[in-house]
């Protein structure tokens, strides 16, 4: 099977579940409008609507309600009937030479389908609105700032000392143990630093105690480590975003505890206990399951009630403890969300998801504010993407390796690894790349994905810089990461060009011009643990988050692929208030000319033209839109707001 | 987008979850081997293995173990650790001009894929082992054959009396009141018959007393139809079967009743009764939940407790009862199986394929004997095919439709129409027809397939023979049902060449030479209701029958695609006892070469070429295999036993 490096997106009819093109306020019973807009190439006679509801098929006609010489605009009514509502198109169309065609949400098929890949929408959607609009900035606690001064601190048995500017161990048992001395209060010192950059949602990765600096290895989840400034500064960083009007999402281990943990301590003290059934001893008290057989991190049994009341169920659980006034976080990342209450012929996954949830949903019902959970899953996240458990995902799979396996070093110093893979960071073409992102977005209701984070790296991976090996595609990487659909989350250092060949070595510490402990400044060095500080980086990463800001497309669009083509790629954000436009390219040499008019809403409003990207534009409505690609470069293009007139406009 | 219309997939890797691909006993903590066929043309370096256990993707290698000029044969080792075991091959191919590929169920990807078309394999598989001997045939009792004479019945308020060989009606209320008078222990009468067909398996449509000749609205499920001969007559036939060593399937309507049924009308005349709770009465008694809002149909509430256990679950259920002796049938068909337990915001469907399951267990402990669940699901049933459920479904989606697409008359009589889309029965080609189907199979564990019913039509749909419009492509539909993954089901009279246009239309009667009560006699009439009786086809069955019982990679292989291209289908039934070639035209003018090295195990034991097709076999192992259509017409070619010697047969 030979496959095409590119794929021409825009002769495709689209639809989206987006604003611009499903209309209506979602709630059980409600009908949404369903637009579709359909080129003038294909001339279908007819337009099928096929919904499944109570699990049967019904259909109904799409209904033409205005044209243009590009195409033709057609709607649809989707009842909101069952929790997830999916739904495809049926395109007969004989004069194209095939009886019928299927348009679902991963593109056309000229045979029946399975309903896998139909658009999804939710029924009852209680997301928390707020994520849409979240610029996320993830902080690996031990490494981000420090207010108290090193003199004062003292290292537990666990920890070997570093200075705030070495460089952090590349992997193995160092990594774990390398103490550079961050504290919450070392946060709250540079909030306005984060502000700057467009961020208003701080995650940190666990701050509970443990025996490691990552901490996935707590030993208690009723405190914050003492090493980061304990309760109190936990509580005083939070009130201080929140004062911002920014927002504190924290990391749970629902998988597994240290060993050091005092459930599991109890559990092996005395094997009558109610923690002994947290556990899943094979023989008490010595053999247990663990995750990934780790000795240090045995797993919790989710077949426990008691395991899930302590942990997850009930405003006395773990779970809503840190969500309830005074620390008040935001939400929950959940770590190895994927494996959590999975193991063997137990498949408790589905119920631990449902159980934070309903817990959150206490919570917010107590104190008025949207939570967001989001899930760990360092694959194909899809299967547990239902709508009624997690949130969303660390979109590692359908957007992290993607954007990765695209702009990947051709010829890259390092031999660096994928976690779930074993064949590196291969570099391939982008019509590949966008079908295996568009495959992936199609198999969950749009929510999961909005809702999702998308990241370039994080303390788990290698660095985006190491990864792409040059500033040129990392600017380009982080045009992506500002305009794709779901919640870009920087890791912190990134911004600076930071570098990191694996997940322990990206831990790189913030080069504050001020030493740890004395009075906070935002001011920075000009070299990092890695070398030296990219400001260019650091303003791309402002002009993105404003724009990300000033742009709903951006935020609340809907997405519609255009092109990808070898060195190119090129997507619209969709939205009534107007479509914005990406162009990435990964190398020059490549040149795109697109009549407005396929654009729908095609009147170009501003152009913002980046490195190796040139854009010119002939005309209005009915002019043209050239993207020139010199080198690596991107380019955002705003569109004026203005969908063509149609029956549900005219209506109301 | 432009799709191909042939797909040549020798030329691709091969695996499937058969006996010749995927070896070793299967149960919690076994190691599996996995065989892979990899053609010469690709040459990778290196093959892993990414199996997800426990949520968490893990990786090994495949190794290389015995190589021909033709290919390579490469071995991993699957573990069955979770209920439901996934995975899927990456094939390391620099030299292909790409660096990798995943081979998966649904094919090749050169981009990273969902989990969704991983090949899947069950860890505790009890899906009943006689079902994939299974050779079953679909009666609707009103319609097949009486004992009671005409003159003795007394025909029920709601019958409109038909002569036996009276044309059924097309369509409307006329059909469900079309009273033809068949019964029980006419069936019983034509075992011989059903036995000289190769039919093994006898599946009824509901034998419950209710206001319709369909039976679907049942008025009791406590009692046998009396119009049928009542409890002692389904006894009979029982027994009978059982003493032939053949097996009976009847048919159960979890999803509603009729609204005659003794549970509503005690509901409807007392709101405080338990059955009230069995249904949804929106305002009690006039307003309630519906099948598809027919009234007379008024559907069950699956968040009843009390019906649940009444209907499905434990030893005194409805379920149970009919399973247990003196009736003692062998499994279940269940009718909307896609729609029962789902309603709005509720969705209880997978618990009450649960529940049956549950409790057919319990019969089959009681009684030594395996047991099968059948859903009815007219469309994709892949979301409810997870192994844990349902064992299989009516494959009208993977199989039916599929085949009607490619075999349908292209010039009809009729605007025939298909259940659940609108858009009649679209002829395409051989290439989407197998793309469609292979993309379905894809989706489920292998054993959801195999323990499917395959179908060319049923008591729902018009009649093979009319939709293809001639005896020469049903010969053709009468090859595919019997060589294809699935228990071939033959709808009674099928095999008379009966015609239909509408599923009331096809509810044919069998011609018996003898009129209904008079001895009983195999003997058929010239015509039937329909017209001329055809022998040829009826000889084609007998002959499928018999190629099915002789030959087990028809009844157990696993599925290849070797070929699919407008015309022309060829699949291979993967066994070690012997691979089998089917070889499908719709239409002369193709032919296909295949050099017998490509196919494992390519040495030719026999050819049976029917009709338009020619089979030329020139050489032995290293010869060709030439397909020459010269019409519509099928070939089944037996291969000798042998794969390659491997290493895991080398260590045995």
């Amino acid at each position: 099977m030979t496959c095409l490096n590119h794929t021409r997106y825009l002769a495709q009819p689209h639809h989206d579940t987006g604003p611009a093109y499903l209309l209506g306020a979602r709630h059980p019973g409600a009908r949404l409008t369903a637009r579709l807009w359909v080129p003038s190439s294909w001339q279908p006679e007819r337009i099928v609507l096929r919904q499944v509801i109570d699990g049967e098929p019904d259909l109904s006609s799409a209904r033409p309600v205005a044209s243009s010489e590009a195409g033709t605009w057609w709607e649809a009514t989707i009842r909101l009937v069952n929790p997830v509502n999916h739904y495809r198109f049926l395109l007969l169309t004989p004069a194209a030479g095939h009886p019928y065609m299927w348009f679902h949400a991963a593109g056309l098929s000229d045979h029946d389908v399975p309903d896998a890949t139909d658009f999804r929408v939710l029924a009852a959607d209680d997301a928390p609105d707020w994520v849409l609009d979240a610029v996320c900035y993830q902080i690996f606690p031990d490494r981000f700032a420090a207010r108290i001064p090193p003199r004062e601190r003292i290292a537990p048995a666990w920890a070997q000392s570093h200075h705030w500017l070495d460089e952090p161990p590349v992997a193995g048992d160092p990594s774990a143990a390398a103490w550079y001395g961050g504290d919450l209060d070392g946060i709250t010192d540079h909030l306005s630093y984060l502000q700057g950059l467009g961020v208003n949602t701080v995650y940190l990765t666990p701050v509970f105690p443990a025996g490691s600096v990552h901490r996935y290895d707590s030993t208690s989840f009723d405190h914050v480590d003492a090493l980061l400034g304990g309760d109190a500064a936990l509580a005083r960083l939070s009130e201080a975003l929140h004062r911002r009007g920014m927002r504190l999402l924290l990391d749970l281990t629902t998988n597994h505890t240290g060993v050091r943990h005092d459930w599991f301590r109890r559990a092996v003290s005395d094997a009558e206990s109610a923690e002994a059934g947290f556990y899943s001893f094979e023989r008490h008290p010595d053999r247990y399951a663990t995750w990934l057989g780790v000795d240090s991190m045995p797993k919790l049994d989710h077949r426990s009630e008691a395991m899930r009341d302590r942990l997850l169920r009930g405003m006395d659980s773990v779970t809503a403890r840190w969500l309830r006034p005074p620390y008040s976080a935001d939400g929950w990342r959940t770590d190895v969300a994927n494996m959590t209450g999975r193991s063997g012929m137990v498949d408790l996954a589905h119920q631990a998801a449902a159980d934070m949830r309903a817990t959150m949903r206490q919570v917010e019902a107590e104190t008025s504010r949207g939570l967001w959970l989001v899930a760990e899953h360092g694959h194909d996240a899809s299967g547990d993407l239902t709508g009624t458990g997690w949130h969303g995902t660390m979109n590692y799979h359908g957007f992290t390796r993607p954007l990765w396996s695209w702009l990947a070093d051709p010829d890259p110093a390092d031999n660096l690894s994928w976690p779930g893979v074993d064949n590196g960071i291969p570099r391939i073409p982008a019509g590949p790349v966008s079908r295996g992102v568009r495959q992936y977005a199609a198999r969950m209701p749009g929510t999961c994905l909005t809702h999702s984070m998308n990241l370039l790296g994080s303390h788990d991976t290698p660095r985006i810089r190491t990864v792409v090996g040059s500033r040129e595609a990392q600017l380009v990487a982080a045009t992506a990461l500002f305009t794709a659909p779901g919640v870009p989350t920087v890791f912190s250092g990134d911004e600076l060009g930071a570098t990191g060949r694996t997940g322990e070595h990206s831990r790189t510490t913030m080069p504050w011009s001020r030493p740890p402990g004395s009075a906070p400044t935002d001011e920075l060095n000009d070299r990092g643990a890695w070398g030296p500080v990219d400001r260019v980086m650091l303003d791309r990463y402002r002009l993105l988050g404003r724009l990300r800001r000033e742009l709903p497309a951006l935020r609340r669009g809907g997405m519609r692929w255009v092109h990808a083509e070898d060195d190119l790629m090129v997507w619209l954000r969709t939205h009534p208030e107007g479509d914005v436009l990406v162009a990435l390219a990964r190398a020059g040499g490549t040149s795109l000319d697109l009549p407005l008019a396929s654009l729908p809403a095609g009147a170009v409003a501003a152009v913002e033209a980046m490195d190796g990207i040139d854009i010119t534009v002939v005309g209005a409505m009915d002019g043209r839109l050239t993207i020139n690609a010199t080198g690596p470069g991107s380019a955002i293009v705003m569109l004026r707001p203005g969908y063509a007139p149609t029956e549900s406009a005219r209506n109301r």
